[in-house]
């Protein structure tokens, strides 16, 4: 019998880290999850089939972007972004807020929504809670985030106090909006670098109807990622227990780590990828930048333990040559491999909680990856 | 029992048109062919799979580039050209003459060869016939093209009579420089639009030492193309008949189908991965440009004939996104489907000269791409 949507099963908890897995129409998604970033219908450097390939279980959408071009009506009328970048598993996309803020420009918040000029053309357009919900249904996303307003750090108590109502006053918009059964919709607790402010929002977002899942949104946003880990293991426990959690747009490899330890279940973040079109590499024995002249002739893989296409062909050397000349298939063996590792990470995560081996595997792996 | 290295066989000929095979020590080399043009080390946008995907049957490597950057000593010491790009099928490297004279500052010539500095850094270098040919060993290519001097267009006689005289004098430097016998050393016979000269200099070259290839040189220099091809018919058929005939770095389909038509076996050329980076797409329909504002909402594949991996799996309207906004993947997509064409193109010509069925194909596929 096939199981219904968004049913969350708990597998397995160590400490305060879990292995979960839930169901969504694209397939079913097993925690601790690293979601690839697809901007713009495309992870960079990335087809569907290498995302495949890599093994990646669902991928992220960025509404603000796709809503500007193509347009979510064109994606509507091609069948869906599932159908217009070819890709079969579930797709998270996010509300367009984050976005709204750290690239349109004039943009003004009211409680009615966010009245923005397209960084594009400066054409102007107006975000609501109801228009971010119709663009996510539009493009036929297996998740969609709640419309939130992301308080800057460091803000005054009154635009954190003013930020966590629209939220809260935003989400129940939200929540009458959504009329796709398909498309779950998370919640997003805000609440900055305030225990007492991350507590006092989730109780309002808990207060309204139950969502499928629940994410804290307003992290790595400047604050020092020291003050998120300190914070999460505080807060990520006393979300709902049978519901995912998800940390929005971290991060690195330790930060995953720690959170997952904190009793987070999914991640996304541009890091993997966008670093390593820079040359910046990870691998399990840590990170390293393959522009460096040490790695001119050296025939190694980029990671002797990896069993990715990139490490099972390619030498350091060669990746060295086609980042310093700045070639695109450098930009996609990288990209390939970062992802990979990512994927590999949060597998060994999940492995090692259903194992029961979770504490050892967190303490051997973030000693490489300390930053 | 294994063929003798670069073995020739004229499998069949229809009019000029030929079908030939000849034998490197990393395969066969089955003619009509089209060698895709990987620069420095890599076909742009392309991994070494790929290009096995699309079934290129050898790649063209550019002994300037690689030559500055990352140095042919480095690729000796990392196993090769081969090794270094993951390439285990033939190689064929140009002389790096026809870069000195496009791409370096401050070019000098003298009969001794031709001082440069490098396009990179300004860096002093002397490139010989001995020094190429040591370059193109180092390397470890199938094929080494001998080193040139290619008169510019329009030339004046003189100049016409001086670059003639040494390309044939350095032809027999080459000759006494290749010393490794796994690299098949082709000549070429330069002359510009000249028929007189260019029979001229086919007389000089074939005078020489015996040579497992022969090439056509200084076409495609900015001429006229029609010239080109009035010529080639009376040209080409004049090359030994039992070796590979190769006209360097032409063209675009129509180009290669007029050639094949003439005699001509073998053919490089940037053009069609260049202008798959700028959305120029190649059908078995002719030549569209996917960036154009009617293909925004066309969910036909580029090719509706076409069995590429693109045209399996992504719209027009998703490409046209993608080449609009500039994604890695697009360049990757675009490209991938233009050398799959390219291909095709060529088995396609191979097939029908084998089954007699050359003149009927030439003349439907030709009226597709008149230019």
């Amino acid at each position: 019998m096939k199981k219904p949507l968004f049913d969350f099963e708990l597998e397995k908890t160590q400490g305060l880290a879990r292995a979960a897995k839930f169901q969504t129409l694209h397939g079913e998604i097993q925690t601790p999850v690293f979601m690839p970033v697809g901007t713009r219908a495309t992870v960079k450097a990335m087809s569907s089939e290498d995302l495949v390939e890599i093994d990646a279980q669902v991928v992220l959408g960025n509404t603000y972007h796709l809503y500007l071009r193509p347009g979510d009506d064109l994606i509507k009328d091609m069948g869906g972004l599932h159908k217009f970048m070819n890709w079969k598993r579930p797709i998270l996309t996010d509300s367009g807020g984050f976005q709204v803020f750290s690239l349109s420009k004039l943009r003004k918040i009211t409680d009615e929504g966010v009245r923005f000029k397209s960084h594009l053309d400066g054409s102007s357009h107006m975000l609501t809670p109801e228009k971010s919900m119709e663009i996510q249904m539009n493009l036929g996303s297996d998740i969609i985030m709640a419309f939130d307003e992301c308080p800057p750090y460091p803000c005054s108590d009154e635009e954190m106090r003013g930020a966590l109502k629209r939220t809260t006053d935003w989400l129940q918009r939200c929540i009458t909006a959504q009329t796709r059964p398909e498309s779950a919709l998370f919640g997003i607790i805000q609440g900055g670098l305030s225990y007492d402010y991350r507590m006092e929002h989730m109780e309002q977002v808990l207060g309204l109807e139950e969502l499928p899942g629940y994410a804290l949104g307003g992290f790595s946003v400047g604050e020092p990622i020291d003050e998120m880990h300190k914070m999460l293991p505080s807060i990520a426990p006393q979300m709902p227990e049978h519901k995912p959690r998800y940390l929005m747009g971290v991060g690195t490899p330790s930060d995953l780590l720690r959170a997952v330890n904190a009793g987070i279940d999914m991640f996304d973040c541009v890091f993997p990828t966008r670093v390593a079109r820079n040359g910046t590499i990870f691998t399990w024995s840590g990170r390293l930048n393959i522009k460096r002249a040490e790695y001119a002739r050296d025939e190694r893989p980029l990671d002797e333990s990896c069993e990715c296409k990139v490490c099972q062909n390619y030498s350091r050397g060669y990746l060295r040559h086609l980042a310093k000349t700045e070639e695109l298939l450098g930009f996609h063996l990288n990209t390939f491999h970062n992802l990979y590792f990512y994927q590999d990470l949060m597998k060994k995560a999940r492995q090692s909680i259903l194992a029961g081996e979770w504490e050892s595997f967190y303490q051997t792996t973030l000693t490489r990856f300390v930053t």
